[in-house]
């Protein structure tokens, strides 16, 4: 019987990327100049979702009128916003992002990227992450007909490795990732990197939680047989 | 028997104002500039404590030599930070807070705000709340000898309003406030508008916890008893 290999399908921001808080002022820059007055907090309970969805239900929260040009406005002002404070060097891989990956790429674990966000906020944190979309699997929301918490983009970051998704580990920092998890019968492993805090994780069905990368790889032997 | 009234001892950052995500993407500028590598979570988690004594931690735990020239450094690169985002306009009262503490006053239940910020920043938030501190019993960082999590800043607050700190309750974002609270023996009331989660808060010592100052508003005759 051939050894089945554990895939890891890696969320980006807050899992491998420290940008979350900068999204969800950038979000919250976004809402203020459509004039729509929400709690930062709020904001960032419904990060981790597809752009879209998220203005969406924050729309929808908020009983606002959703209509196409409201939501391309807020997603522009949103990417203008996130690309400022990224200019500005804020942004960051997370202590271990790059030593995890190179650790799997050098045990030869299958391993990819699936993110909510498009490729137009997602390509500045790859290339700080070092990341080479052409020679790595990165799905984004671009590529898949719905985002989290939807399962589509951990199967078909699953499906692009050529791995079974019921072998697969989701790593992600929101509770979106541990839903889609679930709903995709994969694994969740949940790291604290996003700001969300334990409990959270574990109700949403986190199977194990972390600090950041640099903590799951020093435990990686907890959630992945090595040889 | 007189009737023994429940004094409300609130947080200001977080509690009564929307201001944590500021003071955390703040402070990670001002530790960028020192050359100090921390993830923006790791901030947030102790934001709420005083200052100085976050400052001091953060730098311990960071493994950095702790001098006061790094700290009054950190401390006005943070203020400079936190003042150009809330110039911007982006902090506000968090929804209820306002009509909480008129409610308060209506009903003659005794309150007053203790803050681990100083003056210097704590000012632009006291204006947005409309509250005047010559008026209303302010304590500040600059007026106890320690802060959160110790109790020093809820007791000078019981004691400004000539309340016994054991028939109060502390009303807070952060886990600082949970303990806090507890090390005062007053009853420590959480709410989610910091950003923390419920089970954090909870674990801390919480004896009930509301999203923000307008939810507890709707429930406030779950923890202070009416005529």
């Amino acid at each position: 019987m051939p050894r089945r290999d554990t895939a890891f399908l890696f969320d980006l921001d807050g899992t491998l990327v420290d940008s979350v808080y900068q999204h969800v002022l950038a979000w919250k820059e976004a809402l203020d100049r459509e004039g729509v007055e929400l709690s930062v907090w709020r904001i960032h309970r419904k990060i981790g979702m597809s752009g879209g969805l998220f203005a969406n239900i924050l729309l929808r929260e908020t009983g606002l009128e959703i209509n196409q040009d409201r939501l391309a406005r807020l997603s522009q002002w949103h990417a203008e916003a996130f690309n400022r404070l990224h200019a500005q060097g804020s942004v960051r891989p997370l202590p271990g992002a790059r030593e995890l990956l190179d650790y799997l790429t050098a045990q030869d674990i299958p391993w990819a990227i699936a993110t909510s966000g498009r490729m137009q906020t997602a390509a500045a944190n790859l290339e700080a992450l070092g990341v080479d979309p052409s020679k790595v699997p990165v799905v984004t929301r671009d590529q898949v007909r719905h985002a989290k918490p939807d399962p589509d983009l951990f199967l078909a970051a699953a499906a692009r490795l050529g791995a079974d998704i019921h072998q697969s580990l989701v790593i992600g920092d929101s509770v979106w990732d541990m839903l889609a998890a679930q709903r995709a019968r994969a694994l969740g492993v949940g790291v604290l990197s996003g700001g969300y805090g334990q409990a959270e994780l574990q109700q949403s069905g986190a199977f194990r939680v972390y600090d950041d990368p640099a903590d799951l790889l020093r435990h990686v032997d907890e959630v992945a047989a090595r040889d």
